[in-house]
């Protein structure tokens, strides 16, 4: 894409009411727009990104054997009043709505319900289990502060999972699938090494839930963490108890903020008992369904990867959520320099890169401060030094020095990466 | 894909509480899920569907320079109280909520005046414009009625595109431009020869509006059509003056059932400039944008196609629309026939062809009556006889005969298709 034909521009000023540096981040390079606390527009830059991590979350989903649909938003009460989750005292931040007859209807936050009852007619049989089942959508929770930018939204974009197992085993093994698969995730997202499998609280259904937690300044959360073996454990459930039954000691633990990136819920039958969803054994005998619940945040791990690999001078994007891999930046307008652009734009182009052409008429401080604030991992030059050493000018957007390249070895460092 | 992995199934028995065509089938084949009236969900085969149709919406949106984002759906109050559309009286099919402080949402039914607000940084010179922003987004109407299943929801996916162009003259060149791709949208969509820009009513901002009307006796609009001329009027407008501006005769038109698959809106400048939208020209001199607007139901026109292409065994999906081009069907459990059915399926999904591989354990009769409702529009037979031939048996949905072909002849054909 050319920037002179992209509607947004980058600013200077930090936006007065955002406290959250992933929003001030975002608004200034012209990612999103602030319709409200808590609810953000996600221009075509950040639009980008979003599809990016999307679709890495979706590979892997289907990879262990999700089935994507797209429920409603609009959720039917009697559904919801079977399990008790309908009354506002114990889901404490639904959005409702009504219909011009009257009828109240929620505006989804989560999809166990209206999930299990769709399954309905689908599922009677062993034979018809275990399930996967996944969607990627935005949902809606009424949270009374939202001044994390887009790290906690009162709109939001999430993928959320939910499993159907046959017996507490066939569960376990799917739940520890999907644990390796969320480990893939946010190793392609670049934040492998920082994010930590962590015992939380387990909520109604079992002693323990797991989070991903991200280790990272920004954090909200105290985690302690292990990197021996790979884990962590959330302040809310750390204590001596815990550290024996997994065999740690306090002293190989060390205190981290983190961000919670993703949560995997063990349901047991609760919910699917009370919505009348069962299955025949072998026997022909009714048994409960083994439930499982799923979530990542699509718009909060943007919001965290903004913010955690962002510095002084803008955003850095991991390569395969930026929302262009090259920044291709000329400057000056001579001919020859110019023709070179073009000629280099298609021709990276034409090899399945995702370029961002800077064609603008702008002094080349200005360029390159555009392109340290966009955060494109690549930035590639060509000036009249450059045409004339028949080369081009390449830096990472993470690193301070320039080489001078081929438009092969560009091509083939980016394809590696 | 194979079939015994999808966990919808069909089913013979028509939804008692459907009324529309669209929905009963949509439900028996295991394409959508009714929540409640006007609002589905999609499940897997009917999502891919939906995205299918959005890919090719998307992708001449992008053509004639159409720049994606995704607004969101939660509605600034203030915004829309500047140009008297927060009001129930003005928009009667509003859906609103509240934040827990109280303060009211509307929940997005269209999105002209968050749109122009947020274009307020990034519009200021006339080198800023024209613009051409669009989204592919739920959308929700308070709908009273809503018995015409995903053909006309209260939660519904469609493409909105806003365009803000300097001149009046920069303006309706860009409505002609966007109702030739709308033409080519149509073509794509296998209704192209049924489908007629037609005369509406304008509205507030001018004599006419324009519809994109597709010719079918399911439709619930009356047109007068002039195959002629490859034009029609909207009843609601049809009159002797018109006829006389159009040069028609009432002799060249024949009265039509008419569905409206598209529609695009001149606003003129009501709007932005009531929000404050404007840009300099070139002498500094402030002036008012010219916008349009151009919508197109994305899950209005999976009805539309689901219905007007059905017959009595069930949907039959344009080409291009169809969540698999193959329906790929073993006979039998013979070791020679599953073994082949397993090659195929590998031959043709590694040849990029998306294929629904019925390796169910069924009847041939099932088998078949399955592939026609589900509509997919090749079928591919591997049964003892195929194997013996060492071809493969090939039927379109649309046709009644079958021929044996090899591998290489259904990969050519689908490919050209």
């Amino acid at each position: 894409m050319r920037l002179s034909e992209l509607f947004t521009k980058t600013s200077k000023t930090i936006p007065a009411d955002e406290k959250s540096r992933n929003a001030q981040l975002l608004i200034q390079a012209g990612y999103i727009h602030k319709e409200m606390a808590g609810v953000y527009s996600y221009l075509p830059l950040g639009k980008r990104v979003l599809d990016n991590i999307a679709q890495i979350i979706r590979e892997e989903m289907n990879d262990i054997g999700g089935q994507e649909l797209l429920m409603s938003t609009f959720q039917n009460k009697n559904i919801w009043e079977k399990t008790g989750r309908w009354s506002d005292v114990v889901i404490d931040n639904w959005f409702k709505t009504k219909l011009l007859n009257g009828t109240e209807v929620g505006i989804g936050l989560t999809h166990e319900e209206p999930i299990i009852n769709m399954l309905k007619p689908y599922v009677n049989s062993y034979k018809d289990l275990p399930l996967y089942i996944y969607q990627l959508q935005t949902k809606y929770r009424n949270e009374l502060r939202a001044k994390s930018g887009i790290m906690r939204g009162r709109e939001f974009y999430m993928k959320d999972l939910y499993s159907f197992s046959r017996t507490q085993e066939e569960h376990e093994d799917f739940y520890t699938k999907t644990a390796a698969a969320y480990q893939k995730i946010y190793k392609r997202l670049g934040i492998g090494d920082i994010t930590y499998y962590t015992y939380a609280s387990g909520g109604y259904f079992s002693k323990f839930s797991h989070e991903f937690q991200t280790i990272t300044d920004i954090g909200e959360d105290t985690v302690y963490l292990s990197k021996d073996k790979k884990l962590a454990i959330n302040k809310e459930v750390y204590d001596d108890e815990l550290l024996k039954e997994l065999g740690l000691n306090k002293s190989e633990l060390i205190e981290k903020r983190a961000v919670e990136v993703g949560n995997i819920f063990p349901l047991g039958s609760k919910y699917s008992d009370t919505i009348g969803l069962f299955y025949l054994d072998k026997e022909g005998k009714r048994q409960s369904i083994v439930m499982g619940c799923y979530g990542i945040g699509v718009s909060r791990l943007m919001g965290l990867l903004a913010e955690h690999f962002s510095d002084d001078r803008g955003l850095v994007w991991p390569q395969r959520v930026a929302p262009f891999q090259i920044i291709l930046v000329s400057l000056g307008d001579d001919k020859k320099v110019l023709e070179e652009a073009e000629k280099v734009y298609k021709r990276l182009t034409e090899k399945g890169i995702a370029v961002l052409y800077d064609n603008r008429d702008l002094h080349p401080g200005e360029k390159f401060s555009d392109a340290d604030l966009l955060g494109i991992p690549y930035r590639v030059v060509i000036s009249q030094k450059t045409v004339e050493k028949q080369r081009l000018e390449l830096k990472k957007r993470i690193e301070s020095k320039s080489e001078l390249v081929t438009l092969d070895q560009i091509v083939s460092k980016i394809t590696r990466d």
